[in-house]
């Protein structure tokens, strides 16, 4: 398999328009409105939060995903969460506002939001918006990286990426786009992200490929512990290469694994772009009896408020590392327990070892700091992805609503 | 019954000795060695921390549980935890430096340690320490407040509370110490908290009365959502006063209000006293259906970075609390959910209100701020305590071993 990053996110796939604009949700006059066109219908899978509050967009979106796809609308700014039956009716006035203009069913249109909590949506400005970004829709990347920007609420850059995959005579592509910066600890899918493929995959087949890559990707990164009420990924297949793609097949697997490329690199890039973020933490946890035993140690180390400003202060204290993974909830043997930060061990067997201060400050120093945890007791392997918590983090979340 | 505060904690308890030393183990020269003695034997009930790296010094505590207690020694600035075999080494030893000395048996002695965790214990320091600990063991409520003084590491303010009791014909005495204010969020008790009566109670009826006072004092603060290797809670009765109490009287129902008092008290000025803390927030789940269903929620709500610096920013941003229950794991029903913030609905049936911004922000003002979250679940009501997190939280901890 010959797979090669290309420019451009989502519209780097064969049949997929886009369009960014700004409607007038964001105060700051930045585009606060995407759109998502599928000239030919497509399918699509989808993976949303398990926070008990779901905001109304995704559960008007779960009940279209029966249904083919043709455009998905997605506005930042304003999260549309908490709003009761108004807010389920504004998701579904926006999702008619879409279908009209493209000529579409109203089944056939995906919504999402993102931003603050609580708040009706302004459906005046949003009806304006849609009306000019159908006018906009183009497959060209830049059309792609305006939806990207439309949908980045304190991310600080968008996210895109894409890959071109040669496998035997089959050509195609996946290309994705995603956001992210803050209330980032996903549990089943993470914040805004849609990807996208030209194959052609059945619907039970795209929510098995998306599981399976958002399990090891959105599900195993945090910025701050908190798992948002709008989280959803979207997996799209357009269909254009004309290539069908059963489960269990050669260029199955290979389509699995351009995937999870794509929703790797679009979550580290939600990390790299947390809020406050000055050092990326990759912890690599090896020796693992399962999956979740794995996870679970991650996210608590990873979310440990003494973990992460440690490392913001450069400061080699495993004792913190140490001590989130014994409340985790966990179970391992304390005992077992080998820890390096980079290349220098600092606990063998559970114990803190003598080590080299000025070697690990070395390690500490970079912007991305590697952290190898193994507990002997199986053959598990998970890459998580978290971020320390500094100064900047407090100002950022002091006064978000204003 | 008639209820009195009085001066002092520990020491205003008949039949309680302390003293408190600097042994060279803080680099600052504060007091870092407390001793308490009990002239008479007492009894003692302790509860130790979940999490899975348990500090050597509470396995011999819990061991020696089992005996009359004479004294224990308390060390603060090295948590002789992550120590291996070595650590458990030490702790024994510290409780033969201290039997010899007061020529009582080891295994009468409990020990105890709060600091930097992975650092062996310099037991010729210690060793000094204790010699000049039992030279200046007294009653006096001076020493007792050396003793509150010498087991504080990042606290700024030490924490000692006494309370009198009058009922019927008798009269008796409860009191205590606790220190802690970084790496707090107890699970099954706190950091350390010493806790005295002169009744009699025996060993069972103290764990009894202990695990009850825990559960809704110590087990309901967080300061950062770290649970500690190290946290213990003794609760220990001298029976000096000569008055026996067996549970299911009427007299042991005082005690255990006189107890919840004191570990009320205790417990709330861990968090009060919390790193880089600028607010306290009194949150009060009601209407749930059960303890657990309230502690879950509480807790997420209460370690939550997102609800913590908007507290700092004094922003009303309730989506952030609703976002917490959401992911807490909490089963409940979202579109019951009232909220308050002092007296400022901003939620009902789940959906945010408009409500007056002006009388929010002056709620968020004060220093203690007040939440109240109704569930329309049960009966069951648990207040909790946590905190904000400001910039200087950020500076205490990442920089904390050196």
């Amino acid at each position: 398999m010959k797979m090669e990053k290309i420019s451009g996110g989502l519209t780097a796939v064969p049949g997929v328009e886009a369009a960014g604009v700004h409607c007038g949700i964001k105060k700051n006059g930045e585009k606060d409105l995407a759109l998502l066109y599928y000239p030919r219908p497509a399918r699509a899978a989808g993976v949303f939060t398990r926070n008990l509050f779901k905001a109304p967009p995704l559960q008007v979106t779960r009940d279209h995903l029966q249904n083919n796809v043709r455009a998905v609308v997605i506005n930042s700014g304003n999260a549309n969460a908490c709003t009761g039956e108004q807010g389920r009716q504004d998701a579904l006035e926006t999702t008619r506002l879409v279908a009209e203009r493209l000529q579409v069913s109203p089944q056939e249109v995906l919504v999402s939001s993102t931003g603050v909590i609580g708040v009706y949506l302004p459906m005046g400005k949003l009806a304006r918006g849609v009306e000019e970004a159908v006018t906009r829709l183009s497959p060209s990347l830049e059309s792609g990286h305006d939806a990207a920007q439309a949908i980045m609420t304190t991310d600080t850059v968008p996210k895109e990426t894409a890959y071109k995959i040669q496998l035997d005579s089959a050509c195609f592509t996946v290309g994705g786009m995603a956001k992210g910066a803050g209330m980032i600890c996903p549990d089943m899918a993470t914040l805004l992200g849609f990807v996208c493929t030209d194959l052609d995959l059945s619907r039970e087949a795209l929510q098995e490929a998306l599981q399976g890559a958002v399990r090891r990707t959105f599900n195993v990164i945090t910025v701050d512990g908190d798992t948002s009420t709008n989280d959803m990924v979207l997996l799209v297949s357009t269909g254009t290469s004309g290539i069908k793609v059963e489960p269990g097949t050669f260029l199955w697997e290979g389509f699995q694994e351009a995937l999870l490329q794509v929703c790797q690199e679009l979550s580290f890039r939600i990390v790299s772009d947390g809020e406050g973020v000055t050092k990326v933490i990759r912890l690599v946890v090896q020796g693992a009896p399962d999956y979740q035993t794995a996870r679970t140690l991650s996210r608590a180390i990873l979310n440990s408020c003494l973990v992460k400003t440690a490392f913001f202060g450069e400061d080699a204290n495993w004792g913190r590392l140490i001590t989130a993974m014994g409340y985790s909830g966990a179970v391992f043997d304390p005992a077992a327990v080998e820890i390096f930060l980079g290349d220098v061990q600092v606990t063998r067997q559970g114990t803190g070892v003598i080590f080299d201060e000025t070697r690990a400050k070395k390690v500490l120093e970079k912007r991305e700091i590697p952290i190898y945890i193994h507990l002997h007791a199986g053959e598990e392997e998970l890459t998580s992805f978290g971020c320390d918590l500094s100064y900047d983090y407090v100002t950022i979340n002091s006064d978000y609503r204003s």
